[in-house]
C-alpha cells in the first residue's frame, strides 16, 4: 500500500496536526513515459504554507482531500520512460506520499558521488539556487558590500551568507535562537548574527552592526524585522524579498510601518523572486554550487525527522515555528 | 531691498502661514563667478515640506531663520561669470527670495523661443525630468503596457500620464476633485481617470479598471491608493516611487497593511528614485520634451499665484492640500 498526506483543513494560524489526513491507497502503475517512484526525504518548505489557504498564491492552492505537494529525493522503482531506470535517485514532484508516478520528462537525475542525496532538496536543490540566483541575480550582489539575512540559519538564508562570504562581503545574520546564531557565525563564517526574540530595537540593533547602512537584505521573513532594515538602507540598497514566514500563520493580518518613503530618500529597489524564474539556468547554479561545496566554501545542515510519512505534518510545523536548523527534511524510506 | 521667506517653526502636520517669516535683506553682490539674479517664477513643489522637518531627509533640512529651498526661473541682475549676461533668463536655486547671488556653474540658461520660461522649472525642468526618467528608465515602460499614475493631475504625473500614451500604454489617473480628472482625460488624453475622494475601495476600482493587472504603476502619493495597487500587480510588475505626498504632513506616521508578499507573487520590483541620480542625463530627456512639446504631443498646465514672494506660503500650502493642477508657481517679479 501507499500511503499519502491530504490537506483535512485550511489551517487559520499555524497548521494543526488535524489539518491533515493520513491515507492509505492502492500504489499506483505507471504508464508509457511515466516513472514510479519511492519517496526516500521529503522536503518540507515554507511556500507549502501558502498553498493551504484559501486564495490563490502565485500557483494553484491545495484542494480538500488532495495529497499535499511538494518536491522530494525518490528512487525509481519502475520505469516506462527511456532516461530512467529503476534504482536511479531522482528529484520528485510527487507531494507528500511514499510512492508516485511522475512524467519522466520533469524528474531530475541526482548523482549520488557529489553529494549526500538529500541534498537534492536542499543545498543542490531548490533551496540552494533559491540562494544562488536571489542573491546574485536579484540582489545584484557586488564584493564587499554588507549584507543582512533574515532567517538566516535557514535552507536557503544559511547559503545566502555564505555566498556573501565568498564575495568578500560583511556579513549578519538574524535567527530565532542563540544556538542558530552560534552556528551562522561559528560554523558558517558570517560576520555576526543576533537572537531576534532578544532584541527589542532592531531598527538600533541594525544601526549598530551597519553604522554605514547595509547594501543588501535578503528577506525571508518580513515583519518588523524587515520594518528596521529600511530606515538602515545605504543609497542604491536592494532588499530581496524572497519569503516572508512571519506573516504566514498571522490568523489576521498584521499592519505596519509605512516605508515607502525611504525607497526615494535612499533611492532603494525592492523585488521579489521565485526560483522558478531562473529555471533554464538552474544548471549553471548547480554546477557553481556544487564546485563551492566540493572546495568546502559551502556547507550545509540537514534537520531530519526519521519518522516516515505520518510524521510529515509534525516537522512540517516544526519547521514553520522554527525548529530547524538548514534544511528540514523527513525520511520516509530507506534507498533499496 | 530683497525680500525672503524663512522658516519660522518646523511644521506639525500642514504647514502654516505662521511657519514662514517674510525678512527684509539688502541685495547682495555678488562676486568673480557669482551672478546676482531676480527670481521670476518660485517653484513650490511637494519635496520642500521633507526639508521644513528636524530628520533629515536625503538631503540637508532648511535650519531655522534660513531661507527656504527651492528653484525658480530667475533673471540675470548683475554678471561676474563669463557664461552670462545681463537679462539673462536662468533656473536658478537660490530659494524663497526675491534676489540672490549663485555660482554661475550651477545654473543653467533657458531658451525663451522654445517654450514660455516658467515651464524650465515644470515640464521642461525637474518635474518633467522627473517623469521622463521615472517611468522610462526606472519603470522601464514598454510599449502597449497598462499603467496607473496617482496624482496624476500633478506636475510629475500629468507628464508620466502623457509619455505613457506615447508608447501606447493604457493609462489611468488618479486624482482629488473631479476637475482633475476630467483635465486627465479630456485634455490630456488619459483613458480613465477617478476621483480617489469619491471612491471607497481602491483595490476594487482597480481590478475593475485592469482586469488583467498593472504593468507600472507610478507613485506619487503613497498611503492607502498605493496598498491597493499591490493586489492588482501583474506578474514582473514595476512601481515607481516618485513622491509619498499623502505621508508628508501626517501629525503621526500612519501603518498599513503589509504587502511584500505581492512582491514575491508577482516577483514585482518596487524603485525609489530622484531625478538628480539621472543628472548626466537630463540634456537628453529635456531634448525629447521639447520635441514632444513642439510635436504637440505633450500638454502642461500651470497654476500661478500673482501675489508675489510673500505669498510662496499660502501657494506651498495649497499645493500641499491639491489646489494645484499642474504646476504650482508662484509669480515673484515681471521680466525687464
Amino acid at each position: 500500500m501507499n500511503r499519502q498526506i491530504t490537506l483535512a483543513a485550511r489551517p487559520k494560524g499555524y497548521p494543526k496536526e488535524s489539518d491533515f489526513n493520513l491515507v492509505e491507497t492502492p500504489i499506483p502503475q505507471p504508464e508509457d513515459g511515466q516513472v514510479l517512484v519511492k519517496t526516500i526525504y521529503l522536503s518540507v518548505d515554507p511556500y507549502m504554507r501558502g498553498r493551504m489557504n484559501e486564495t490563490r498564491s502565485y500557483a494553484p492552492n491545495v484542494e480538500f482531500n488532495e495529497v499535499m505537494l511538494g518536491g522530494g529525493i525518490a528512487q525509481v522503482v519502475e520505469s516506462k520512460h527511456p532516461d530512467y531506470c529503476k534504482g536511479d535517485i531522482v528529484n520528485s514532484h510527487i507531494g507528500w506520499q511514499e510512492y508516485g508516478v511522475s512524467d519522466g520528462n520533469i524528474l531530475r537525475k541526482i548523482d549520488p558521488d557529489i553529494a549526500p542525496i538529500s541534498t537534492g532538496v536542499g543545498i543542490l536543490g531548490m533551496p540552494g539556487l533559491t540562494a544562488y540566483f536571489g542573491i546574485l541575480e536579484v540582489g545584484k550582489l557586488q564584493d564587499g558590500e554588507t549584507v543582512f539575512v533574515s532567517g538566516a540559519a535557514g535552507a536557503v538564508g544559511s547559503v545566502v551568507g555564505q555566498i556573501a562570504k565568498i564575495k568578500g562581503c560583511y556579513v549578519v545574520g538574524s535567527a530565532g535562537t542563540d544556538e542558530k546564531v552560534s552556528y551562522i557565525t561559528n560554523e558558517l563564517g558570517f560576520d555576526d548574527g543576533f537572537n531576534y526574540k532578544k532584541e527589542s530595537n532592531y531598527q538600533e540593533k541594525l544601526s549598530d552592526l551597519y553604522p554605514d547602512g547595509i547594501d543588501v537584505y535578503f528577506d525571508n521573513v518580513g515583519g518588523e524585522i524587515t520594518d528596521a532594515v529600511f530606515p538602515n538602507l545605504r543609497v542604491k540598497g536592494r532588499v530581496v524579498i524572497c519569503g516572508q514566514i512571519s506573516q504566514y500563520n498571522l490568523e489576521e493580518p498584521e499592519t505596519g510601518p509605512r516605508f515607502l518613503w525611504y525607497c526615494i530618500t535612499k533611492r532603494a529597489r525592492i523585488e521579489g523572486m521565485l526560483v522558478s524564474d531562473f529555471a533554464d539556468r538552474h544548471p549553471e547554479g548547480l554546477t557553481q554550487i556544487a564546485k563551492w561545496l566540493r572546495e568546502g566554501k559551502l556547507k550545509y545542515h540537514e534537520t531530519i525527522n526519521e519518522g516516515g510519512i505520518e510524521s510529515a505534518p509534525v516537522a512540517f510545523i516544526s519547521m514553520l515555528k522554527g525548529g530547524n536548523i538548514g534544511k528540514q527534511l523527513v525520511k520516509i524510506a530507506e534507498l533499496d
